[in-house]
Parts: C-alpha cells; structure tokens; sequence
C-alpha cells in the first residue's frame, strides 16, 4: 500500500502569482513535493463571474487528482472566494484556500477590531472576506470581534507587480490612492488579499506607516496548511527534499521569465497543459 | 433568396476594447446590422500564446457564422496579429482586422517614412505591425517606404482605461515613461495597436505633441471595412436603421457598465454565450 503521505500537495492559482504560496509552502514544508497548475491561459479570474470560475476551479481540480495530490491549495484569492465549498463537496482529499488562512492571522493580529482588505474587484465585490472576517470568532490573543470592516480594489497592482515596477514614485503614487481610504479607516490590521501583493509589501508599508500589521496570505497559508496536514497525520517526514512540478496552460516560457521574480530561482519542471 | 446584403457584419474582440471599433462602424455604416461577441470569460488574449488565440478565434468566428454573418472583423490586435490568416482559410466570408487598417493609414499619413506601434506585449512581441509595415508600399500620398519601426508594449494603459483613469497625472506619469523612447525616435507617425487606446488619446496627444499623427485603428479599420463592402457590392442601402446585437462569453453586467464607457450610450441586446 502507498503512503498516503508521500504523496504531493496540490496548489493552483489563475496564473503565476500563486507562486508566492508555493515559495512559502517550500520554505516551511521542504519535505513535501508539491504540483502547482497555473492556469494562464484564462488569467485573470478576478474579472470573471462565480460560475466560471467555479467551473474553472474543478476543471483543475480533477487534473491535480490525476496527480494523486494529498491535499489541494487554492493560492488564488478569487477562486478562494468562489470555489472551495463547491471543491470541498467534490473531492475527497482537504481543500484550504488563501482567504481562511488570511483571515484567522488578521483576527490573531488584531487589537481594536478593525480590518481591511486589499485585492482584486472579483475578490473584493465578492464580500467573501468581509463574510469570513465576521463569522469567525475563535480569535487567539485579538480582540475577540470585528468591529470594523473595509475592502479596497486595487485593480493596478497586478499589471505593476507584472510590469516588474515594485518600486519608485508612480507605484508609490498609484498605492497612496488605493490605500487613503484604509489610511483614513484607522484600521490596525491590513490582510493582502492578492497573491501578488507581497511583491509590493515594501511600498505598502511605506504608504500605510508602521504601526499596521500586514497579513501575507501566501506566509499565512503555508502555516495553515502545515496545520492541517499535521493534524491529519499527513505530513511528510523522511529527510528527502520535496521536488515541485509545474503544469500550465498557456504560454510556459513567459511563466518561467515572470515566475523568477516571485520564485527567486529558476523554474524547472514545467509543462504545457490545456484544460479545455 | 435572402439578399447577402441584409445579412449582419459580425466583429469580436477578446473583451470590451472592441466596442470602440464597433462605435466607429455603427457611425460610418448606420444601415448596417451588427453582432459583436467579446471573449470576456478569456480575456485578456494579449499575454497568451499564438496557438492558444488562434484556436479561440475559431471558436468564436464559428459561433458568429451561425448569425449569418456577411464579413468578419477582428477587432482585437491580438487576435489581427496571430490569427487573420487562419481565419481568411478557414472561412468562407471577408475577413479583416485592425492591424492591416492602422498600417494602411499610417502608410498614408507619414512623411518621413519613421512610424511607432504601442499595444500589448503579445501584439509587439508578434511583430506584426513590423512585418505589415515593412512589406506593404501600396502608400497614397505618403513617402512610400518605411524607413523605421518602433514598437513598444505599454501593459499598464489597459487597466488605466478600464479604471477610467483616462488622465490627469498618474496616467501622464506612466504615458510619459512608455512614449520616452517614441518621442525620441523621430517618428512623425504614431499608431494606437490597442482598441482601449483611443480612450488615452488626449494624454497621449499631449505626451507627444501635435506634430505626430495618430492613427485610431478603430476609426481606420470601419473606414476599410466600408470600402471591402463596397467593393464587394455588400453595403446595405435601405434606408432602416441597423442594430446592434451583443454576446459575451462572461460577467455581461460588467460588460455594460465598462462599454458605456467606451460605447457612450447603454448596451441593449446582450446575451451570455459559452463557448467552451
């Protein structure tokens, strides 16, 4: 009989910013092999209504079980939104996502209970953060409650971070629009709601100052996802190294070019995948 | 037997950015019924790869030869750089696209034979523009022959026009930074290889100076579709008004509320429609 924990751990993202999930997932589970789809071939999700991106979510979904994954990572903030109910009723094996994993770090961080939320429109319109901020009470050393809710879309920071601009004036322009709002809202805890936000922490620390915490999902769902495997028994722990696998659906070279500004290292292990 | 000339034109884009082309079309041929199909669900095509656009263009053109059409227009450049001539053997109606349009007029326009293309990466990176400006000399008042190509990929101006940031400083800020080089190069000749362009092109006017001559391919390309027609014996003559009739493969809300925006009057008729 095979090891069920010697199997990989699935992850998926509409594109390429999901590595940031991966990167983490490496550093704090190096045991594990990990199988990352990234579909680039319909990025961005953020545009896209919930059934399409439901639809999309189990596509992959039943790919990555082609895989024999032990676990599936959804380290996309608007499939996160959308699709881990769907996925979890689906499928046999976990599904965590990057929104809960977020979530519960910004209720732990938190002193006066007012939290806002940086992403996409699609996350942001979905109020799935705003949902999952306001039913959640198992708070560890916060508050207890939130008292105060606000959402932001940044829809420019994606093509920024994409664009290779993490820095200098016009970035540090377009943030200081963004983020008034949540400057204003005296909000003590900021969750980056975008898996290519962390690409920008620096200049978004600067703009809000330092007295607000930033919640990194990708960081946050590497420790939860830790969480959930040990829990379950399912942590691998043989010495060996993890190995990563990459599979996208359009356009591979580009994602290994842009890749290597999330990664910080070569991407190797990539192949082409159409889902449709 | 039905009149091919009653039949409707239809146009498609992998979104929104299309519209502008349709605005012209619906200005330059009133009589003419029009159905547009935006890939919303796919967009955008600008950073996928030549097969994968391709194999979307087919999709969608078959869809459209269903409504009867009588041409076909391209009205994305992604989607004129790499999938044209696949369409042109594919199908049996008239197909033409935006690119072949802006050369045209830019060919027409230039004195000094130096002409720059802005547009997506993947329309750049495609060449395209390059090759059909060097290979064409069928030039009408012009110099005759291109004497200097500059291309450049300006990744931001999409999600500025779709934020509706279509100026102040931000957006010269960034306009600035994309034209340097085109400023630079002598060019007296500038065309817009992006359908959301022509939403920029006050601050681009302004970023370049009143010596360069724009080319708006979308105004261009119902120019030349107006004369395919003609020639062809196809332009419909009574005296009705046409209509307009959309599908979107995603989000047709969204789709309103944005195209008002590029369309300046509301959206009617407009269906969801899978195509995958």
């Amino acid at each position: 009989m095979v090891n069920i924990r010697n199997r990989p751990i699935g992850i998926f993202d509409s594109g390429i910013g999901g590595l940031t999930v991966l990167r983490e997932m490496k550093r704090l589970l190096p045991h594990e092999d990990l199988v990352y789809f990234g579909d680039t071939a319909r990025v961005p999700y953020g545009t896209k209504s919930r059934e399409t991106v439901q639809r999309y979510s189990v596509q992959i979904a039943r790919f990555l079980k082609t895989k024999r994954i032990k676990m599936l990572v959804v380290a996309c903030n608007t499939a996160s939104a959308y699709s881990i109910d769907v996925l979890q009723k689906r499928f046999s094996f976990p599904v965590s996502g990057v929104i809960v994993s977020g979530v519960k770090a910004a209720l732990s961080y938190t002193r006066n209970g007012r939290i806002a939320v940086i992403g996409t429109e699609g996350t942001i319109q979905s109020g799935s953060y705003r949902k999952a901020l306001m039913t959640r009470k198992d708070v560890s050393g916060g508050s207890g409650a939130v008292k105060y809710y606000r959402g932001m879309a940044c829809p420019l920071f994606v093509p920024l971070v994409e664009e290779g601009w993490f820095d200098g004036k016009i970035t540090e322009d377009i943030a200081r629009i963004y983020l008034a709002a949540v400057k204003n809202s005296k909000c003590d805890t900021l969750i980056l709601g975008c898996t290519h936000y962390p690409l920008l922490k620096k200049i978004i620390r600067k703009v809000v100052g330092p007295t607000v915490a930033i919640v990194d999902s990708a960081y946050e769902t590497a420790v939860n996802v830790r969480k959930i495997l040990g829990n379950k028994g399912l942590l691998r722990t043989r010495s060996a190294k993890g190995v990563q696998r990459y599979y996208v659906s359009d356009a591979p070279e580009k994602f290994c070019t842009i890749g290597r500004l999330f990664l910080k290292e070569k991407i190797r292990n990539i192949s082409l995948k159409h889902l449709n």
